[in-house]
């Protein structure tokens, strides 16, 4: 099966070499051409989108965010570059966001209503379209690796709450005392909701309130191609501040909040996750390609700029296919983001420009 | 937005009368014609797929089988005729298997390794998007209702575990004493499943056994289109006998277990939910319809027959789609399944015929 899928991918691989790729405006990373035979490889990830607003960041906040992202994309990028896989790729990155502050997940992940850290997360490998996703736990470091053991080392997709925590100290991964995951700024958040919520007790729907949209949001996630060809996506959340009832969003859901497939694409997703669920957001992007024939860039607008406003979700995506076009997408006043190809070249953004 | 959804479905319905609707040989449901402008309806279920042979069933076990199924879609078939709604009678008639304990879900409901009945289910309407899910309950008797709650009383798609029950205590549903899901049945099965387990205790990945598959199998599904012309699904399970490490299937899983879309179709999975998930299966029908120009069988038949094959996993798909063709499609030997169109012809089976 996966030598099958290898030669797939390969054949993939020498089409798109011959077919002189099609390059569009916004994706310098296509720069393969008949003559270069060396395979493209390239990197994009996300940070959270939302209601990031330049006027709200000061400039020491808004270093720290690029520093941050420049060092985990650097780090998928150089695993890459020595001829490492995806999967590596997008765990390394991950674990990079996913041991900062900075970001909504593992340690800098935002706090339920009781007041404690639940995250999620999951792992898509594009050549064999294996999974991994965990929910809900609550003391292990770094959920984007557990996910990664789940579909390496378990007959599952998918695990959650203290069966997961389970399995992830007989996988001997590295737990934590709750505690690791407090920080100040996110248990202020969760207070400030709490309040807010107390406000409009009389709302039977309590949990919902227009005005901390924004604290639905924050993920990091990371989308690569490796130098054979194969795609992988992953997806690392503290989900949303103050959720109730053990909610679970999109990020730990395959088809919603990661997708790769070496036919298409690889994605994460970023945004209000219930809407996302609903879009089926990640695959709906490589269906599009697939059974539409859209290019990435085309599929991830549709999704993100018609289809998702039309179901009332925000968010983006970063996605990378497999020729290396990446796509960077959102519909929020802003995404933290980076992307690196082939030649090193970064870019990296907060705001929509 | 409903409004507008509305017309969208009123302009499908006028299309589909428009264009002399194509009736494929297994689709005696589509029996519109220009002159009868009465709006089609019908409703299609499962009650799980797997290895169900012929000479390992006694006649009395397949009567009640068949009875039951015939009882549970009479009772959709009833709604519908008298104008209700696609989401009330995929509802009730799920009420009536997830009571039965000839089904694994609710009340037959397989055990855990731990010896616990953790439940599953999901439900879609097609005219929003709008869709619930729940995983991990063990005291709520009709997990459907719950799924149905978390879609229209919370701002929620997915809660999980003691979560989801809070949520079903506040909404009033029905609380029963774990013990309830008691069958002997099931007992015995997870027993075997246990006995097999320690024989090969020697291999790392001791919750996959080739000989247990069928344990993996058994849910309840139903899709229904209404006289308006809007269509539902929904799915609930116990999941997989022996499972481990709260063990998440694909039948909470929105696009994968369950997704309904007034422009396509509305489907219910029952399979081995590992596969299903990859596969995104649910959406994927409707995807395959939506931007391929597939009919509902041949896009059924592609996931199941094609892709889901090639991928490794088995199971099957019942589908209803926005012109009334149904499909009941399966690779195994059996599947449960009954559909009744707007006429009352009612077909049941189980086997592969």
């Amino acid at each position: 099966m996966k030598k099958l899928l290898f030669l797939f991918s390969l054949s993939i691989f020498i089409a798109c070499n011959d077919q002189n790729t099609q390059v569009s405006e916004e994706n310098e990373t296509a720069t393969t051409t008949e003559q270069d035979t060396v395979q493209n490889f390239g990197i994009v990830i996300h940070g959270g989108a939302g209601t990031i607003l330049k006027e709200n960041m000061s400039d020491s906040l808004e270093q720290a965010y690029k520093a941050k992202l420049e060092e985990a994309i650097r780090t998928g990028h150089e695993i890459l570059a020595n001829g490492g896989t995806a999967l590596e790729a997008v765990q390394r990155t991950i674990n990079v966001m996913e041991d900062s502050p900075l970001f909504n997940s593992a340690k800098g992940a935002v706090f339920t209503n009781e007041g404690k850290n639940e995250l999620d997360a999951s792992i898509m490998d594009g050549e064999t379209l294996n999974a991994g996703a965990v929910a809900g736990v609550t003391n292990v470091k770094n959920p984007i690796n557990l996910a990664y053991e789940v579909m390496v080392n378990s007959e599952h997709v998918m695990l959650s709450g203290k069966g997961a925590e389970q399995f992830a100290k007989e996988q001997g991964l590295e737990i934590v005392d709750p505690e690791y995951f407090y920080t100040e700024n996110r248990y202020r958040s969760m207070e400030r909701a709490r309040e807010r919520e107390k406000k409009k007790a009389d709302n039977k729907t309590a949990f919902y309130d227009p005005f901390i949209k924004d604290e639905k949001f924050g993920t990091v996630g990371c989308a690569a191609l490796d130098k054979n060809g194969n795609l992988a996506a992953g997806t690392s959340t503290g989900g949303m501040t103050n959720k109730k009832y053990n909610r679970i969003g999109d990020a730990p859901i395959i088809g919603a909040g990661t997708y790769a497939n070496n036919k298409t694409c690889a994605v994460s997703s970023t945004g209000w996750g219930e809407y996302f669920i609903r879009g089926v957001v990640a695959y709906d992007i490589s269906a599009l390609m697939e059974y539409k024939g859209l290019s990435l860039e085309e599929a991830a607008k549709e999704v993100i700029q018609k289809k998702q406003p039309e179901l009332g979700g925000n968010g983006g995506i970063i996605a990378i296919d497999n020729q290396g076009n990446v796509s960077m997408e959102f519909n929020t006043a802003g995404m933290y983001r980076a992307k690196m190809n082939r030649d090193g070249e970064l870019e990296i953004g907060i705001y929509s420009e």
